[in-house]
């Protein structure tokens, strides 16, 4: 599921650009999907999650070290990763006894292109809004 | 209230500069803020809203041109661009009959900047992404 909403979301973006959220009226099926997206994002401790796996130095994060990271029971951060990974911004792998996390840029990169006004530099767009 | 989300939102990025989502662990605050907004967004009525009001030519949409585009009620129209607003995303301004809605470019050149990594330039960042 999460493969399949990954390339939904990055069908635009094979050659880097982003015709996006800002440029164009989205069709139905491309809100869907990436409602799903920002969805996933709308959550404090998700957000918390995915920035804690994304800055983690190595590239990738134990489960057992994002659970004492949170006053929350690892049934609840389950929930909370596989929903990150059915969106597709981040991807599993067990080893031995534990679950390793990992950030797919793919996923942010898009959102960020998406979110890019054409023309605007994000290190230098600040002060030029209107 | 969106005024006050728009400042939160953006109080790292006075310089333009974007410590993110992706770059260090989120503290609990400002999870809360980011949080609403991508919540904001993660509806398609509501994505299609603000891409309709963001690629509008001259910058705005008067709401009399914004509902005929869906199979939904005025006041369920009405409610998600209150959403929008309150998340920062879009602004409005009420002129004899009709509201006219503008998007805040702040707030959305902000999201791109927290979800774009660090040295990534977007358009040629695609086939960089590990």
């Amino acid at each position: 599921m999460s493969k399949q909403q990954l390339e939904v979301l990055g069908r635009d973006g094979a050659d880097g650009c982003c015709p996006g959220l800002l440029t164009a009226p989205l069709d139905e099926d491309r809100a869907e999907t990436l409602a799903k997206v920002f969805k996933a994002l709308g959550d404090p401790v998700r957000l918390r999650l995915l920035s804690l796996i994304a800055s983690r130095a190595g590239g990738e994060v134990c489960v057992c070290d994002l659970t004492p990271a949170f006053d929350l029971s690892q049934p609840t951060i389950s929930h909370h990763l596989k929903l990150l990974k059915q969106a597709g911004l981040i991807d599993s792998e067990r080893r031995g006894t534990w679950v390793y996390y990992r950030l797919l840029p793919e996923t942010t990169d898009q959102l960020a292109a998406i979110l890019t006004r054409p023309g605007a530099l994000l290190p230098e767009s600040a002060g030029a809004a209107s």
